[in-house]
């Protein structure tokens, strides 16, 4: 874990040692002894300032959320936000790039993972960059047990475009397809993130749920 | 075949039997002798009023192209509008229901199907009858090449969503996806049906590229 992009990063998050994990790896294979329960595990990949993994943590408190950021600058942002918000024992953060989620969790360690808002690498030459790229879902389905799943939402369509076609090249289960999530049946149950907040009056939120295929 | 809806259909298709099959159970396994060439066959499932298929056969003069329509009085008016065209030698038409395309093509007989605008049966309670419901995805698998494709536009999201899953779910390989086709790399080889004229202007164009993956 490197903090470059704020140079008191790493103190801040000493500050908020309750929620934010400073070495991530000590605990691979043993997330549920952090939380003291064996709830299931949701990571969100990419969480921005914390918005849709706050306002999920709280309306699921069986459920043990950890969000990770690749920059330090980005989650001590949210740590800021979830200092002025009450105790919340089921969400824990940590500074980590998608690529290394292997170092963090154990194979089948986790139930759920969230893609929101994710860079959408746009340019053909970037593709393999995107978090829907096959070399990352073979990490996603490694760490996520049989039965989870990825849960993306994005209002780039060709991300969204690359990722269908991603998910069902590598064989995945897609289901809640949605291509205007707003104006959907699953729009009640919607948590939203601050960008998804901001830039769904200009254009369609997309929304997919894929599984990775037992045995396969 | 009946044509109930136009009681001078039979007789209007009569006089167009350069173009239009009356009987096309009798050319079952036997479209290339129809043609008169071993080109591929291209279906068109739910021609309408054959913009699309008339632009297609002048466009690739090397394919035989054909198209189905189950109302015989929406096929009627495609043949009015062929009448006062150059003759198409690569097109044929004929009044079938999609459910009855075993009666008509030998297994592996076609190379391409295209389903343009098809109706959507949006309500959920109706979702068996839409065009890319898993029993018709086993007709057409029956009836394409191995590796045949489906080519599929729409505008209407319900129907999009659900055939997208639907394929999925069927493990059929998906390519080509694009949600705004008129705004896409795809556009450039896109011919227009009469329906997609009218109401591109309101919202975007669905399209999708299925394959059947061998062995499955």
């Amino acid at each position: 874990m490197r903090l470059r992009n704020n140079p008191n990063a790493e103190s801040i998050m000493e500050a908020h040692a309750h929620i934010a994990i400073l070495e991530p790896s000590l605990y691979k294979g043993r997330f549920k002894e952090l939380f003291v329960n064996s709830n299931p595990i949701h990571v969100e990949v990419g969480m921005g300032k914390g918005n849709f993994l706050i306002g999920m943590a709280k309306k699921y408190p069986d459920i043990n959320f950890i969000g990770i950021e690749k920059e330090s600058s980005v989650l001590v942002a949210a740590l800021a936000k979830v200092d002025i918000e009450e105790a919340i024992p089921n969400l824990k953060v940590m500074c980590v790039n998608a690529i290394n989620l292997l170092d963090i969790f154990e194979e089948k360690e986790i139930d759920c993972l969230y893609l929101n808002f994710s860079d959408p690498w746009p340019k053909t030459r970037h593709y393999k960059r995107r978090l829907t790229y096959k070399d990352f879902l073979m990490i996603y389905q490694t760490i996520l047990k049989e039965d989870g799943a990825i849960e993306l939402k994005t209002d780039n369509r060709i991300f969204f475009e690359s990722s269908i076609l991603s998910m069902n090249d590598y064989r995945m289960y897609l289901s809640d397809l949605s291509l205007d999530l707003h104006n959907s049946e699953y729009q009640e149950e919607n948590v939203m993130t601050e960008y998804e907040k901001k830039f769904s009056p200009h254009g369609p939120i997309y929304r997919v749920v894929g599984k990775f295929i037992k045995g396969e």
